[in-house]
């Protein structure tokens, strides 16, 4: 099995891409909950195809029918279920295409997995797709937050070899972020903006495409939230990201670079702040032993290009089992890393919200 | 709560460095499969501190005592608890240490955490000493995964700034992870091994520690494991490996340097080789839409240094609430790394072992 | 949270009996599993309401529409997703109710449990009309263990006072069941069935209603399913069958009145029948230690006469906290037994595909 | 797998019978919960064989030795495991009965289960012996509870045909279920104590034994705890009745007696009692739709005659597969009841601290 997770409140996703509809269902939420349904609505904007040149042209409404656990604006506190109804398949495209491993997905592993009765049109249930009941647990996970005066945001932090600016992540603060997040490209540096759009473009005119690094920052999460061991906050939002398809790498604070740091360097020397315990640096990302520290925890998650290209590449027949060939020219992302922004940090907030 | 993992076997944790004992239970296991303990002992170990001048000159037996599960040399099929019984604590060592947050230790968030109940001896639940029943829980999964033919290897990739060669991810092979195992310093490149060496013993010289990465690889597993979504491989193995303290980041094949190709060079490109599915390049580490595709599972760890060091650091009094410092003298690893290459492998080995 | 079951396979059901819609979603399914439609609409139609004059006037469709999972006939091994959407609700009967605590029903401690954000239309969450789609998942289940030569069948024990004949555990067969399944009022003995039939109509023109018990059996389960401890058949069974509403006591084998016989009688004494194990007596329903014994597992349910009754009742208003009346004018069941029947075997079906 | 129960407190058991030890693992416990040792002792004491003549002349210490999650007195926070181990076992008695299927046991399902390589002597992981380390739990629970008021307590209902009087549902109070808890033989009517000792030594005078039927109840739950569907207050328990060993049948409120009343006398009228909400009659058993709603909760259990008798019975030799005779001459308890009291008041304890 593969589509629940969570402690507290449970999740359970499911959807095919081409299929009658997509949905999740959250059940533990607590009763009593406003629902902003504006907010949840702009978020899986955020996230829907079609808005700009740098996705694909392929436009849907991705409107969330509420069918249970709400009821006259508020949460219930029994299972919440949202479906996206689909519309606009091209289902005729993937039928073509049907016995053709397009690369880089997981028509092959899919069909292996199970005998070939998934559902291969779009991906089926591994489409990029299914993080649209992602995007509305995590806008519904936000707002719970939100009254805690938690605060996510994250940003394009590279395109191929182009990196913007890192978080600060000693001092970042609420409305930096949401000044991001307002951004058409949601980058520091509006001059690195322009140089990943180029780009993305560039690509997109080749036939091809890029991927990128997405950096993410929680702020104002309480010390002492997290668990020693299997369900440290690494361990709980690592789970949670690389269930997102494209998703290789996660890494907390420095990451991988803290790797280069001698100790005395690398350990983040608390200090009385104004009555509170804050710490001078930050290599830890806000998560010591598992557990919050009360600084901003900060990541950085890598997206790899996305693998529907026009360009002509080699692969196998999966019905005769020979070599062969494909071009995927249906309506695609040159890349997907600005439309995972808003799944990411979906992410961030239903990890978080599970320590609450 | 934290010390709970997995599905289809289920693993419970338990102790503190100081307390007892520490252990685990592990319930589903497979009833009539004959366990090597000389095998089990030699995982023990691999990890144990006090074998070189590399590791803490502290000396722990670890031996583990099976209490249940297990019966004429054969599990019972009943859940499996081993214990590791303490010995050779220097308690007194910490209880100087009782209010001085030890920098990029889990002193103040545990303390938080747990409204100061915890068990502050050298860490307590948070110590790397429990990792010693996840070695063991690996041990065990290995030999199950080593009938199927599966072989788990790993290397230090990195200390510091000083990198070995990377594993070759599409021909790797299993004599090839048993030779570097056999190593006293696992690397590929001895000449690098031996300045990684240097750097270590220099660090613990100038009373400081440093990090590295460990690159592991997981061979011949069938096509067709792991879970869309939630349960992906890449999902169920980073939710272990973030639980091992110290990681901090964690990757898949080509991992944050995908994001550096277009998708027409990161796409592995499938082809028919003697009869079989492989596929040219393997910058997917083995995995595609989170489901295994046949090729090696290859991943890396960052590892932060060390947080322990002699040198004198700025810290809080956790008590009084005011600006301190503190020099921690025990005995304690210049480096980690080498020690957590069984931990690694343990963790790869549990998260196959879920799935099949 | 409340509504997830399942270790294998994974439940998550949603709805109110009011809302939009009521479904589950199953995880877990074997991919490749043909669904036989028209056995699921009749399973459907069992429980569906209007039938006869022995249920409720009010006719639901219970039409099941599935979103997800299934694919050109077969199951696709992800999540399968099916909803019923609500219709013919007259919601305004339950408007004039709110604030009476109809007593026998959930609406005070729903009120309570969830601060009053509850959907108190017709119960809401807790209404009876939530088992629908536990047999939209029964009769999936039941297909899955048809193939495996497993047959689940139950009758009307007793209603009020009037019992039927008790199964022979012993010497139960696959036809036996399938022909009281047949039957309109399905038990075993016909001449009390229409004594049953009598005391319901009575009741129902009192104003009144009443209660009985449920006698299963699933037959041909192999010998050694089912755990130690906490998954005992026993134990998961009564799971499930304790979360039906009106459900208030499980037995299994001779039940409480095991408590009267003495060990040497009790015991069911193994014997060789023609090569295989059998035993004499069945007084353990099936079960040795949690574990399946061959033996059929027989099991019975006692479901409390039906709380909505005509009949004027003293209650408090919710609203004032002050004394009140109450009478439940709509239109309702005068005896759930003979709908709940195929709810009851749904949930032993669910229950022993959890242990294949 | 069998052995892990609960949801905010995660509880993980493990053990056989004539193994090395016993214990179980305790995950999620509050910190700071300071621990009456003696208290604990006490509990493991009432479960302990070899007190009294109703028992087995078996003794065993019962000694519980907490390896990790305990410091200075309090629990840590941390997973708390607790170990008794085995002593004064005459192993050697089961060697003879080996493959003699004893019947009422789990010694040939558990054969066939495991394939024969569990831990056959005194039951192994199938002994009542288990049920120590819930008693342990449920001891830690208690104390947790009592803080807010909880009680439990419970009577011998039942020996064979002797009754004791029922607990009065409506009105039961602490001191009456402590007063009880103090006898030697907990019932109500001491005569009725007497008549069910007598039946008690004339069956084991006879080489046979007795079954019984436990009521326990629950005081001071407040309204509002449990959930729908299936983590209802019944199914959560009952899951946990469901898997101590002997239980047949599980009962709440009126029970089975409730389908023999009219919904309008089995309806339970609320009412205002002195300012807060009470009901008439409690034959619901204090929870509806699941839910506890501030009345007593009140349950029953079946417990099947101790299987092992000294009579001569005829059975099967699992290694030869021919019929047999088998007479189980060790030290066995002619009735389990008694020594059952505290493991379901334990399962109680259990059930109920993982809804608050």
């Amino acid at each position: 099995m593969s589509g629940q997770w969570g402690k507290k409140i449970k999740y359970s996703i499911f959807g095919e891409s081409h299929g009658r509809g997509i949905g999740i269902t959250i059940d533990g939420l607590p009763a009593g909950t406003k629902l902003d349904m504006d907010f949840i609505n702009n978020e899986m904007q955020r996230r829907a195809p079609g808005k700009n040149e740098f996705s694909t042209t392929r436009r849907e409404g991705d409107k969330v029918e509420i069918l249970s656990g709400y009821f006259n604006g508020y949460t219930t506190g029994t299972p919440l279920c949202a479906v996206i109804f689909n519309e606009n398949q091209n289902s005729v495209d993937y039928d073509k295409l049907k016995d053709l491993a397009r690369p880089g997905h997981a028509d092959f592993t899919g069909k292996v997995k199970y005998s070939g009765f998934n559902d291969y049109r779009g991906g089926g249930h591994f489409s990029g797709r299914i993080t649209a009941p992602l995007v509305f647990a995590g806008a519904v996970a936000r707002q719970i937050l939100f009254h805690k005066g938690i605060q996510i945001g994250s940003h394009v932090l590279s395109i191929e070899n182009v990196f913007d600016n890192y978080f600060d992540a000693v001092n970042l603060k609420n409305q930096f972020l949401i000044d991001i997040l307002n951004k058409d490209f949601p980058v520091i540096d509006d001059v690195k903006g322009k140089e990943m759009k180029s780009i993305i473009l560039k690509a997109k005119e080749e036939s091809d495409s890029v991927g990128g690094i997405i950096e993410a920052a929680i702020l104002n999460v309480p010390c002492g939230l997290g668990e020693p061991f299997f369900d440290s906050i690494e361990s709980n939002l690592a789970q949670l990201l690389f269930s997102v398809p494209a998703v290789k790498g996660v890494e907390f604070g420095s990451g991988f670079d803290i790797t280069k740091l001698r100790g005395s360097k690398a350990n983040d020397l608390p200090y009385m702040n104004k009555g509170s315990v804050a710490t001078k640096t930050n290599n830890n990302g806000g998560i010591n032993g598992g557990i919050s520290n009360g600084m901003p925890i900060v990541f950085r998650v890598a997206m790899k290009p996305t693998p529907s290209i026009a360009k002509i590449q080699s692969t196998i027949d999966m019905d005769t089992f020979e070599n062969s060939e494909v071009s995927i020219t249906g309506r695609h992302d040159p890349c997907i890393v600005l439309r995972a922004l808003p799944v990411i940090e979906a992410c961030a907030a239903m990890s978080i919200l599970d320590f609450i």
